[in-house]
């Protein structure tokens, strides 16, 4: 079950070239990405119309892509232009493509009704641009149905417990699960609002004793993006406030953590993960963050696909709900209509 | 097929504590043990009521265990006690624990009716307790289904040929295939005797030129228990006694061999084996069987998973049966009763 | 789906020894090969009548094979000669035996009818008689359906592509793709004939700037057995018989090929490949032809085992069809036909 007319992340820009094919895959479909002649992405079906060889071992010719088992040649439409040793070129011959976007560093595309890509569906992904962050990005990948993943990250009281060393090892760590954000219902997902007051600011952020407020605003989006904007304010702003979203108050420091999952199908995935940091303020250690966060996404990883194994062995238990699961429920339901 | 009502031996003992859950599958059932605060065993599923998440990568608090994905924490009666943010813990909030006993150094799971465990059932382990044994122990696991090791051990023919170098390096070694035990049938099991007259001890006894008179005598009890106790004598008390059970006369030495075969799934197994040498008697180099047991059952390990494999490949092959196969058939008549 | 009464490769001759059982597969077929006291090759089913444990663990003595898990023993007509601990051996106890035939080097198996195996349709497999020919050979298993390596050698205009740096790096290359050979439809296969004219003689045969005319006739014969016969003469040759086959002249030089494609289940098979360099001619470097194929035919199975995963994971899409296909869609339909 997979939302469709979605955009998906397929991979960073920068693993898209014109020296070679980049194969990922994208809710079940096996694509190839690759540049053209004028650096525009191409997206297209990983198979070779004639006898199923994968165009991911072909060859970028200019802004074409040549089968290497036989050596047919398909345009950047993929219409086929080229079949050695015959001068008819059959318009049956052609590749399946892909609405693609490139933006914020990544590149996207869009599984549904080709002719109808809704640019206004993409994610506006702030906190990925160069110019005005300094990013620091990977991925990994998961054996485990994107779904757990996109649990995961609507329902952050497990940074209480499957981070209580990392993510978690702050002074206030249980306030994740003790606590709860506000939740606001979106048309394609949800909004997350919360105070973490008087807080040291965890081994991530490496501040020393120092204590904040911290302000986090979150959107989580089909098929699976989180935006997150951290700000670290002066303890007492938050009681300023009244607890509610801060007004006119320049934070002293503030972090993206934009991340996107991406399933390749029902029972894998691949998680990219940002980091994006102000290239003009004070960042209170908060570069050292990154290789937290790599550790912290094993322990997630690790919990995730051992919870995919469980699930897989009783395919027919109950699920029990917690007050926390409200946005999980939600959210799933939301991927559940997109997939009809 | 496995037998329900029944005890399976899940663990060792050692293996058991309070310091972090110990992960085991038995007859289908993955199961987590450890200690509570009175060093009593807990068993119980391993898995969490709320998204299913393993209760093995859960941490044990006093006599609870806590989930930790979410923070949810469980009595050693299975029983929520507590569910982080939120005050209601709701009573459909439980694991399924197992009945379970601790005896003669092995930790037994009762699969079958909850409510009625029956104490009555439980082999009697001689030849296990380290005041009047000296204790060796091992386990190894096998990608076969549990009966074809089962098989195994209730016809010891095979010794003269899987363990020709080995167990059966002895000066009478055909005599496994050759000549056949009295066999008794039990209401759970069966029941071996038999001579082996004026042999040499075997590599494994390591007793120079020297000439013996063994009995054996040993119950296989469902779902797989092994409980062999062997006596050298010297020769001529065979012949004595008219090949039937010695009487009144004291052994040279003896020992025994306890083992348990313990189904996970239908595919796998772990096979438990301990070899127990009282403390004080003549060893004759008994002592030195062990090491010939772990290569000899490396060796039935290697023949049991190639048949296994075979069985797979040719699911409708019927199979031929020798004379030695009397126990055998009536044995797996006995799982087959017993997994109704 | 695979050929019946039909002559499979199964193993090289030095392979099989009267030392151990052999073990291969052959559509579906797990079969044991050993020599008995006359140096015969037998050809048995690698898998007791007893309780099915693998013959291929078995040891021979004399012209016997006894199953090393219980001892029985098996003739080379896989009648049983002895149960140990019976005197009774039962006639049902027998291995399924295949008729077998070694030639030229190789160990052919007969799938089919086993009491009428057809010698007349056993390949003629020339080039491989160490009297004659310098001989070099090899095998390699592959994770795919042996109908597309099949495809693969019945089509060689991929060696354009697929082999652009080892088997096709010569002046014309692209002669592979752009022209085509005559073909003649054969009852059990296809001759394949074709010049190509004042080429270099490519990578393999390092014979410097010289140029050739080379003549190559082949056939491909059901299950997959390719005879391939390459000459090489002066340039002007080929013009000289109009590009039709040569007369009355002798080639500077000739090769065999000589490769057998042998599926062991529906997704894998085994490959065997020779070359065979007369020993009384001038070799033009021939003899360093067999590093190029074997570099190349790992870059066959790179892209016949994408191209067998992107078939399963597209149980439904159809194949296109170029001119080159011809001789793969003949050949596809002898085997469907043989396979009924």
């Amino acid at each position: 079950m997979f939302p469709i007319n979605c955009w998906y992340v397929a991979a960073y820009a920068h693993e898209v070239t014109n020296d070679a094919p980049y194969p990922c895959q994208v809710a079940d479909n096996k694509i190839i990405l690759y540049r053209d002649e004028n650096n525009q992405v191409v997206a297209m079906a990983d198979r070779c119309c004639h006898r199923l060889a994968p165009l991911s071992l072909g060859r970028i010719e200019g802004s074409d892509i040549r089968c290497m088992y036989h050596g047919i040649k398909f345009g950047s439409d993929g219409a086929c232009v080229a079949v050695p040793g015959q001068k008819h070129v059959p318009k049956s011959f052609c590749i399946q493509t892909f609405a693609v976007e490139e933006r914020h560093q990544w590149v996207w595309v869009w599984i549904g009704d080709r002719n109808h890509p809704d640019l206004s569906l993409l994610p506006d992904v702030q906190g990925q641009d160069p110019e005005i962050y300094g990013i620091q990005k990977d991925a990994i990948d998961y054996n485990a149905n994107y779904q757990l993943l996109n649990d995961n990250l609507c329902d952050l009281s497990h940074v209480a417990f499957v981070h209580e060393n990392t993510l978690g090892a702050n002074a206030g760590k249980d306030d994740w699960a003790l606590s709860k954000p506000d939740i606001e219902n979106l048309p394609r997902g949800l909004r997350f609002t919360r105070w973490f007051s008087n807080q040291s600011a965890g081994k991530g952020f490496d501040a020393g004793d120092q204590r904040f407020d911290m302000w986090i605003k979150s959107e989580y989006l089909i098929p699976g993006i989180l935006l997150m904007n951290s700000h670290i304010y002066p303890t007492g702003v938050a009681a300023q406030f009244d607890f509610g979203e801060p007004q006119g108050i320049k934070p002293l420091s503030s972090v993206w953590n934009t991340q996107a999952v991406t399933p390749k199908d029902e029972k894998t995935m691949r998680y990219f993960y940002c980091l994006g940091i102000p290239h003009n303020e004070p960042t209170y250690g908060l570069h050292g963050n990154f290789d937290i966060m790599n550790v912290a996404f094993s322990e997630d990883k690790r919990m995730i696909e051992a919870q995919q194994k469980v699930i897989e062995e009783n395919p027919t238990a109950r699920l029990a709900t917690t007050s926390h699961d409200k946005a999980i429920v939600y959210f799933r339901k939301l991927i559940q209509k997109a997939s009809l």
